[in-house]
């Protein structure tokens, strides 16, 4: 359903770039959890503009208010619904675009849609409605640590045609935020600052790569048929503003493999009843839907960010040719801001298998005779 | 949900490779479309094994039987049922997996999700699901064909690393069914069957890329948020076995552009009150999650088949090691094949979307005052 | 799913009754209704407390705050979601309930299925949830009234042994709205005003009946099989706060009549090309679960407020024994209240419906043949 | 959704009563139960017809077939399918009916909703449908056995104005099949039988109650607001063929208490630890939509069966006046073998509500915390 995602943990979020709120309702959340109004502004934090002076200078506090299902600093159980008011509203920033479509940005498609022109900078399609998605993954975060030790970690590994050299495996989230870019090889990460501030003063913008893992994330996660694990991954970042690819594991490059180099061979456990290991991942942590017990490990790319300050033609929505040059602050490369946005739904998707396991596991080996 | 698909058109399959049966429910379709058997049948004929030297000799005709939902000819609007018996059983010889695992399918993750082995070639996780959503996809097309003349026309792209070159505006479904391959370039079709059989006699296998296209998709389909059209096709095709990647429009080739480079600039309509134009389209026909009357153009990466005659280290249930050396009739490249999944997946997301934007339309300009 | 309804028109609520806040995100509404703050208030003001001396007398103004989905007076066609605030919080009032649980409220049950006590008026199953629902029916029964002329008119029939006489066609809201019972039979409307003032002052409680009707209701709306739409119906009624029976058309009563007594005969229709008619409703416009064009007709029992003066015999958290008295403010019969829930869950149910039918109504009578 | 039903146990249901067959997919049955097709064919043979002189003598021997879903006798954890064939086809008995509608049956309502008429014998509105909830109705039995004990036990509590005195609490299955009426009450039994016989040689037909106990349900099963568990025990029972009414606990009745007779006090529970116990039950089992450990008590009324031999005023599809007297084989009371079908939907539920709390109990009463 449009606004909502998840079948067990289940999330449902609302508002528009330059109404009065964005937020998001948590249907599904185990009661009993700790929790409280920091867990979220954490995350929330990551993603708001204004961190640095590579991304969009809006002035945004983004404080989050918690309305419901908390009660003594536990989850109850019932619907969590928490609110971010739009602080920087200046609707009138947005007059001269009331009748003109921005070239790539979900202008027209919008007014295909609904027949209706909301020109507030985005509206519904604005980047400022992820901020529901953050707010509900801290909370899915928080339940997948405490329940099962499982860690999401995304970084940025390549902006327009710069790639960092990184090793996922012993890769830490303070390494991620050492610096502006959430790019943790500094060598890259150096590259990739002049190259966006270049892109700034150019009046263009980038795009990139955000790769994701998830560890000690159990076998036995994904359903078969539709909702494979992965599968609901890749709808998950494509859902995602200016998100234009996902694979997992080997991916694209793995369709250059012979199965023979592609298969990753089974090794015996590491410890007696444990699952197998594998010495190669081309699976990507999931087989046949499911997840082997090894890292799941995934790409996401972004397009680079639609608007920028070079004059572009386009349409009114007469049909009419103009000419049109965006005003205002905007992100030359949205990467560093997307890192929470990857990790927040890859949360969501991995505690909403994790619960639906819990009714898949509930007769023993011998299924229950007695 | 684990075995179902879809908001409004909606599928539920069923059956494994070696039980009696697979088949599909359709739920959805409006009534009065005419749709015979034959109908379904040619899309099914297009995946089943045994069409060619290039694809496994497993003999079965996969003859589909309507149950329901058909009268005189007509949908009636309830419930469509399909049913495809396995004529080519033989459990027996299966026996010698019991209790070992096939390096990089499904074996181990489906006994750590439901601590139960079912050996009989992959059980649910076979391939032979698929046949209830080709048949499911087949009613969808025709649907599609019917009321909007969308086109659906999907071929190979790439096998291993032989790529082909094809204008896709100008392709049609006999150029991809010339010949065995599904590839529309003769000249890399031919080094493709070459490295087919090449793969076949090394006891090896290859993977590779399909690119498809729908066409004639009218501006507009397509939710905000989660249920974006490329959201729920990523989802779809990551779904299909073997997928190991998607991307749409530019995808991972436009994170190496610049926004002056990538964006596609709007051009008055071709006819006035048309949709706008676009010279280029690295959206891929869509923008914000919602289609833009482009051509919707996307790429799907399969992996080389994880079914090799080559012996491969693996592990039994117990966690010993052992070796493991397919026997029978596989698929050395299941690219051929997986053009008509690709081809049914999208149809039943167009045709899901293209029937929720009913929804939508309710009101007129006016939002139906009078 | 627990805090969502409907399947194309779709509401999810949350709050607590001495949490923050309640409210409600509608997701699936067409775009450019005309539709503002009024037009919610004035159905939340005829279910807030205080409104007569027969009712609650916490004071509560129940503000409503449109947070989204809503552009220079019309809707836009993404989620619109909606805040009250719980102006009249005081958890205080409630400690000494820590530990004990009320007879006949969901007390013990939350605390058995979250291990969790929030005994702050019943937390999230307190009445004041409904709040979301009231205002998400208000955008319902504007969708309605806009596309349809559907009216949904529902009133108290019944309070304890108190049946009133109603003419239900050709009762308007004006008389429903006459006196504080909201139930139309002036003579029955005294008597129960006298009832409900003895059980207050008698430290007890009484019940009754919720009639409605939904005129104009076109023929065709409703599902086969699950999703009838009594079926649906159904639901929306025992879904909500004190709800123990629900009946159609003849319901109960029907039982004792025989076949040819029930048949609702079918006339010819009124003008040429409509409906027929039928000179008796005992189907209560319902036959199949689909809307055969009469008046849907349907009743809803309340059960006595469980909330009484009166001591009664109860328990403790850890199974002791012990008495309880309410105190504070309660509403010694909700009937009176219970008439803008019934109509709002009732106007839920038919907008979904009515927008499903649109998926359907696709194919001309000749299925879309050229 | 129109044939799907359950949020975690999902039956999906298709097929038309002269079509080729009819039968469900079961999704969401945890692995490792034993099964069998006796254990379906049990309940499908209580629901067949001809089992007595008091029901249709339509032969049909409705065998059910496993399709998929099971391995070696035990649920594999994927997609159960079951199939009925239709044996005793005989369209050519409809023809009559081609043009005109049966009064108080679907025929106008179903071609009202899709321009369609399938006149073989109601088509998909046949109680045929049925018998697909009846076999997934029997999964969800031997799961509710297995995991809890639970056992749900359906009898015909009232036929036209005939009521049976029952001890619900200590009736059991072969009280209940120890007559082909399902009436556990020897004198009214009789009385019932005579009136059945009566209204068959009168032309006639007649309705009434199915009463029906869920035994041994563990406390707080049942979700908050919308799906509540009697909600959907609501919406089940609403979703049978020639269901008006549905009520559970005190029901209709109990609003003519006062809340100090109506309110159930609690005791201490039988054993420490254990749930309070209520000497009354006027609650069902049920409080504030969630199970409180007693049983779930509740009541279902079905009309006189709408097929009557008896002359009636109808009208034909374009309108004009016409009358129809039945022909062939026909049920002048559903009510004996409307049992199994209660009894098959309140499985359904409440083997949903079991796994969903499955979702629920995954933190200690310590949250988790270490």
């Amino acid at each position: 359903m449009s606004s909502n995602f998840g079948h067990t943990f289940r999330v449902s979020t609302f508002g528009e770039s330059h109404g009065p709120a964005v937020g998001v309702i948590v249907d599904g959340c185990p009661p009993r959890l700790a929790l409280d109004v920091a867990d979220i502004q954490q995350d929330l934090d990551r993603r708001r503009p204004g961190q640095s002076r590579l991304v969009t200078q809006r002035k945004e506090a983004d404080a989050v208010e918690i309305l419901s299902g908390l009660f003594e600093g536990r989850t109850t159980g019932t619907a969590i619904s928490m609110l971010v008011r739009n602080a920087d509203q200046n609707p009138g920033a947005y007059d001269h675009l009331r009748d003109v479509y921005r070239p790539s940005h979900a202008d027209f498609t919008y007014d295909a849609k609904y027949g209706f022109r909301d020109h507030r900078g985005g509206g519904r399609s604005s980047a400022r409605e992820t901020i529901g998605r953050v707010a509900a993954g801290a909370v899915a975060r928080k339940l997948l640590e405490v329940v099962a030790g499982i860690e999401v970690l995304g970084w940025v590994s390549q902006i327009h045609d710069i790639e960092a050299a990184v090793d996922a495996s012993t890769l830490t989230r303070d390494d991620v935020e050492a610096g502006p870019t959430r790019c943790p090889d500094p060598e890259a990460a150096a590259a990739m600052v002049s190259a966006i501030e270049q892109a700034r003063s150019d009046g263009d913008s980038l795009g990139g790569v955000v790769t994701c893992v998830a560890r000690n994330v159990p076998a036995g996660l994904g359903e078969p048929v539709f909702d494979k694990i992965d599968a609901d991954l890749a709808k998950a970042m494509l859902s995602l503003p200016a998100a234009k690819g996902f694979e997992i594991g080997s991916g694209f490059a793995g369709t250059r493999l012979t199965g023979r180099q592609h298969n990753d061979a089974f090794m015996p456990p590491a410890r007696p009843g444990g699952a197998p290991t594998t010495p190669t991942n081309h699976s990507g942590g999931v087989q046949g839907g499911i997840s082997n017990g090894q890292p799941i490990v995934f790409r996401v790319a972004f397009k680079p960010t639609a608007t920028i300050a070079s004059p572009q033609d386009t349409v009114e929505r007469d049909g009419t040719a103009t000419v049109l040059a965006a005003r205002g602050r905007h992100d030359p490369c949205v990467l560093p801001r997307a890192v929470p946005l990857v990790e927040a739904m890859t949360c969501l998707v991995i505690a909403d298998h994790w619960l639906r396991q819990r009714t898949v596991d509930v007769l023993g080996r011998d299924g229950g005779d007695r």
